[in-house]
């Protein structure tokens, strides 16, 4: 640890998709405690999906108002090795420092708090963990990240870590924005929790207003219909629906009281899922075989016509 | 942060259904270290099968007598965001305070270190989490439980978290007690651990005094029958044998070496289990074949007859 | 606690086949708490696959060198409660000491760090968690590993925790070393890891010397024969190559880009796995079609042959 004039930090918030299967994040925390000992290393999470940069991004991002101020580390990487740039990026005026790949994972969270301050590349050897030439360049996490995260913790200038990085150059993330076909908003799920539970990239008015006119609504699953309503609370969803709760997010999640809407539904993350108004009458509770009927009967009217095509 | 005439805790014990694949673990630990950075938290587990209150509740009994004084935060909590209630529960003479919703989750451990002093509702918005108003109510953990928690930490009295609560109000648990039927002790899967032990309610007074007249027992699954055997460790069950383990809580655990036993078994949580003494002579050693004949072939004389009625 | 004359020690470094689904790893970390608070306690993992000796040793051994000075307890103990010793073994001229069950799974760890220095066996039930008499011998990592690293941080003498042991009696782990079979290379997959990376047990000098005839190796498992290429990177691993990656341990792992290596070529831990040479022009790129052709079709010529005996 060289002394340093950089502000220091006393906390690194620590994200990946390392698991706790194997030592990952015990040796990542060790190597911290080795350069920083004075520092608290919050685990936000380690569960999120093997290389899923996406998913890392939106943990992140969802975490990030909640996380004391300091350094991030976040570390989903499925570039290892290459020449992706390792990067600390400062925000809020230096309030905190995320640290990571440079392959959109951090994107979202930067967006989240107004954009990138100053940026540097982690290419300088002296702040990474000295390593025998033997071993391989598959742990950034323990040999390049995690030693740049405590070394600004102790006051090392983010200069000093390696050369400026122009923001502008950092790589973006691409989060799917819902859109309107007809009266139909088409979303898709972002997140699928431990409890099945669903989050649409639905802002919770566009849902109230669509809930405006019957306060039902549908939502289709591929040829699933389902009729859903508007609920504040999981437990408060009547059985046979399927419940359009305004999750701790901000945004609209469907679930189910203490099943998995996941699982119900057949959704992960990623998938399409279409809402619209209910038509005046319609009490579809679902169920895989009412869902199989909606594809063989005749089309019914309403919303789910514009599913289109299908005989 | 007020400071507070309250006693003040060191340390939060932290047991919740979050699971580690999501960020809810690593938010709640950032909103205690928000409040109150001085303060150990001690994760107990966040394992808990979603929405099981019940295993929550045994596992918080479990651990209690081995947590360090000061505030349990405990949270399995399928009625978030309705109006069950939000508690904080003073146990042993305010040594401990237990925080958590009052949905029977903290009931065993309140039984188990003698019963509740003061309860207070969380219904003071100022030990709340600030939130905006556009996110749910389904994050108490982070929103209120949290807060309370590090609040009580720093000083806070119970009594200026909410309007008291009557104890007699607050919501029991129910466990299930195992009951004789002849000679057969009927019994209920309390716990299946990692390993696959599984926990009756069966003292190991019962199950001794069972064993004393051929040191053998029958342990009745559904219609599998197996010969079992008293045993000090897991790995002295002998080949082709159930072990009958006085466990690390003081119960009988149904045990195989190296093995799940629940797996082999066919037992979950719930499970009801029959124990009674083996027959002289006794040596079925089960496997799902010898299980069946015993469902098909001429009853056999013995304790195995108290299931009655089958062919 | 008795103050001692030991050195004391800062950290405990824990590790376990104890998952996060229940309580055990929280009860383990209260235990220590209430003995040595100003102890830190980094948790390396507790992942390990249940009663997995070797695992838990391999493990340990990988992260051992980033660990920080001071206790390491590690817990992978299906004997429990039988009489395998429990024990204590100081390291690095008592740097560091380990703690654990005498059954193999500390030996990797004390052949890399240059052997044995004293042992004790953790006999004294002064510096073991007071039972009550009515709890069984089921949780070691609670009642007597967890305190003896505690009372080791405390200052507590080495000695006075039990009678010393030989260390030459200490049971040895037993690691299997690749060999040489004509041209082929015959290995083991020491470890799966989250990614489905496979390491194996070959030194990467080895990989690069069959490597060096033609750049191209030949990997079989079981009757899947596969082209692998020396990658330093995972993502550099061409489509329809299985890559050879120096891992982060040195060793080489048979990889794929952002996916699971071990499902894609059924590969477990212990699974056996050859490597050679790939002939001129040899370009099979896998895939379970293929592989059953090779063991359909005319025997081809070249390093598979090795396999022998196969129609």
């Amino acid at each position: 640890m060289k002394p340093g004039a950089g502000r220091g930090y006393d906390t690194i918030s620590f994200l990946s998709d390392y698991g706790h299967g194997d030592e990952f994040v015990g040796v990542v925390h060790s190597v911290i405690a080795a350069i920083a000992p004075q520092v608290r290393v919050v685990d936000v999470t380690h569960g999120i999906a093997p290389c899923n940069v996406r998913a890392g991004g939106l943990a992140l991002a969802r975490a990030a108002q909640y996380l004391l101020p300091g350094v991030v580390l976040a570390v989903v990487d499925p570039g290892v090795g290459t020449d992706r740039r390792p990067v600390a990026v400062e925000v809020g005026d230096g309030a905190s420092v995320l640290v990571g790949p440079d392959n959109g994972l951090l994107a979202p969270v930067v967006a989240l708090v107004g954009g990138a301050g100053r940026a540097v590349e982690l290419a300088d050897a002296g702040y990474r963990l000295e390593k025998p030439g033997e071993l391989g360049s598959t742990f950034d996490g323990r040999d390049v990240f995690a030693p740049a995260a405590a070394h600004l913790c102790c006051g090392v200038p983010l200069g000093d870590l390696g050369p400026a990085v122009d923001v502008a150059t950092l790589t973006p993330g691409m989060l799917p924005v819902s859109r309107r076909d007809g009266d139909v908003l088409v979303a898709e799920v972002l997140w699928v929790d431990r409890f099945g539970n669903c989050q649409l990239n639905v802002d919770p008015a566009e849902a109230d207003e669509m809930a405006a006119t019957g306060a039902l609504l549908q939502v289709t699953v591929g040829e699933d219909l389902r009729t859903a309503e508007r609920a504040r609370a999981y437990a408060d969803v009547p059985p046979g629906r399927v419940g359009l709760v305004t999750d701790s997010s901000g945004l609209v999640s469907l679930a189910l009281p203490q099943r998995s809407a996941a699982d119900e539904l057949g959704l992960r993350e990623g998938s399409e899922v279409r809402l619209a108004a209910a038509a005046a009458g319609d009490r579809r509770t679902g169920g895989p075989t009412a869902v199989t009927a909606v594809g063989l009967s005749p089309r019914p009217t309403g919303p789910q016509d514009l599913e289109g095509g299908r005989p």
